[in-house]
């Protein structure tokens, strides 16, 4: 069992957690970056599992919000997350003794590392998506009925926001636009909680779970880089159900930056010219096609992968001529099973289709 | 000297404050019943000079914000202004002792008046503005060097933003997005001061002054209504310099609702088809041409107002064929000088002009 993440462990979470991005949360290389600065100067942080938490713990989340196409460009300063922590602390009148990612996908799995280095603090091993999702009412914390708001953001100037908001959704409504006058990429804390909500709330163990899989794809054990990636899923408790959906060359892409998103689609072509591919995307990538047919569906997970080296590709990263695999997988029970649908199924992001688990879809093809 | 606002004061308040709104500010109409209802629940509303202030009194801006054109369909309520204001003294960890107005055009010259009732605490004489202006940042407190933030914002729904900002421009940048999410009005409290601040930093006595211009015109001494609203601004210490700048029909009109404002223009011909009046706003009226002539420009007044009435027509409420009268009029020195143009001169507006005073206008005419 993992105790805690050191530098070395910096490399493997930021591969896993690109993963397991499904194309959005921001490209984890800059956060990894911030990470590596803060252990070698505040040492190891150490790891505590949702049942290590005592009921009376005070556990907030460090977190940054914005488009991706910017994020890769702005790097946040923990400076401006201790300035959202601390304003959220001063509201709610209660310290921060843990810190937790709202999502283990793309850069939103680093920064808690880095934050809780600099703090001092232990950091949850889990978060509230195991995956990453576009929006901040879509978390498992929100579905177990922990508030999103009071929320903070806090911008690289010294502007800081807290928003009593009567919704998750409406909290999400009101810091997308401050978001995106905040220079389209600000730090933000929320979900402030105690230990038994979190107990409660949390996906448990994703952090780990991301280390181990961008470790697995790392390792050489003869088997190709994709095969491995689709080994250590297939090991997972969460991600099991893993294929590799499609193999391609991406012959066509759009993508569009607004009200704070990145929306967009992207078409691939099999190398031999045959069967198409089409995914659809708002952050993260949000269903796949096969010549018309439905093989995954958000909340499952769906990531393209270099077909070489199986590292993801962030939907910002996409290019016309890109080899690519479209590996898809299941996502954790807290956020598929009936009532989370509500808040993170297809119907969520616009989609006019159902949910149909990945195990059924792949099914109804073979 | 008025020592109190009674009932009977508020018809004359709204007519004043309509002038003084220069077209925006919104239609005090719907907030003096608001008023009248508060005032006769609570009580008359004690007026204080800012001489009579003490310097460790706690003065709290009560305001709505918002395009006028929701502002007349909207009506505020005192339990939105409450929260507003409540929210910004827990963070301020004072309580207000004293309410003041933003803006004394339009209907912010009024919701003040009620929640001051409300509150049971008096209402300061004076406001920051003189007239009305289109955003946060450009009031007399400002310029006086008053810190904007933290300003709180509040809307129907119970939901709350506190937004902490590093200029009084930064706070409207992040409010007015805000505000147009929350349904395009909202109630707000900012500008949080002691007394000793705003003796510095108030326009003095516009309360007062808002209620003489409405009961001038309304008391028929048998000159027209235009002529008894020319006479009493002439007598006023600010507003001196008033001129009947035009008179004519509307013949053409523009006016778009985009980010929270309502940005147009106005052409005015003259009865007899000859001259021709163009008028700029964006909330307030702007800049009147005569004949391709600057005649008056922000921050010197400019109101449309019936020419058989004298009452003054907010830019929502501008209609083709309309008979008006353009009055313009000095603004008060604390807006007017050159440290104030900075934050209010025509360029704040996007005009491409330097301010030249109304007096010196209307003297290269004749």
């Amino acid at each position: 069992m993992l105790r805690e993440i050191k530098i070395d462990d910096i490399e493997y979470l930021a591969a896993g957690s690109a993963f397991l991005g499904t194309g959005g949360g921001g490209d984890p290389y800059l956060g990894s970056i911030l990470c590596r600065e803060a252990i070698s100067k505040y040492g190891p942080v150490p790891l505590l599992s949702v049942e290590e938490l005592s009921d009376s713990d005070a556990v907030f989340v460090a977190a940054a919000m914005g488009a991706p196409t910017v994020l890769i460009e702005k790097l946040f300063s923990l400076e401006d997350q201790d300035c959202a922590v601390r304003a959220l602390e001063r509201h709610t009148g209660r310290e921060a003794s843990a810190i937790i990612s709202a999502e283990i996908g793309g850069c939103n799995s680093m920064m808690p590392v880095a934050y809780a280095a600099m703090r001092g603090l232990p950091l949850v091993d889990g978060d509230g998506m195991g995956r990453a999702f576009p929006a901040l009412q879509m978390t498992s914390f929100n579905i177990a009925g922990v508030d999103c708001a009071p929320l903070t953001l806090a911008d690289e100037h010294g502007n800081c926001v807290l928003i009593e908001a009567q919704s998750g959704l409406r909290a999400e409504e009101l810091a997308r636009p401050l978001a995106a006058e905040m220079g389209a990429g600000v730090s933000i804390s929320c979900y402030a909680m105690t230990g038994k909500e979190a107990r409660r709330a949390v996906v448990p163990n994703t952090l780990s779970g991301a280390i181990a899989i961008g470790e697995a794809v790392a390792r050489n054990n003869g088997a190709s880089p994709v095969d491995r990636l689709l080994s250590v899923l297939r090991a997972h408790r969460y991600y099991r159900e893993a294929n590799l959906i499609f193999a391609g060359k991406i012959v066509d892409l759009e993508r569009n930056t607004r009200q704070g998103w990145v929306f967009g689609k992207c078409e691939i072509a099999a190398l031999d010219g045959g069967a198409r591919a089409d995914v659809a995307f708002q952050n993260e990538n949000l269903s796949v096609y096969v010549d018309g047919a439905l093989k995954c569906v958000v909340p499952d997970l769906i990531t393209l992968v270099d077909l070489e080296t199986a590292e993801a590709i962030p939907t910002e990263r996409l290019a016309y001529g890109q080899r690519v695999g479209v590996i898809g997988c299941s996502a954790p029970p807290q956020i598929r099973n009936e009532d989370a649908l509500k808040t993170v199924g297809p119907q969520c992001f616009g989609l006019d289709i159902s949910f149909t688990p990945i195990e059924n879809l792949m099914r109804d093809v073979e």
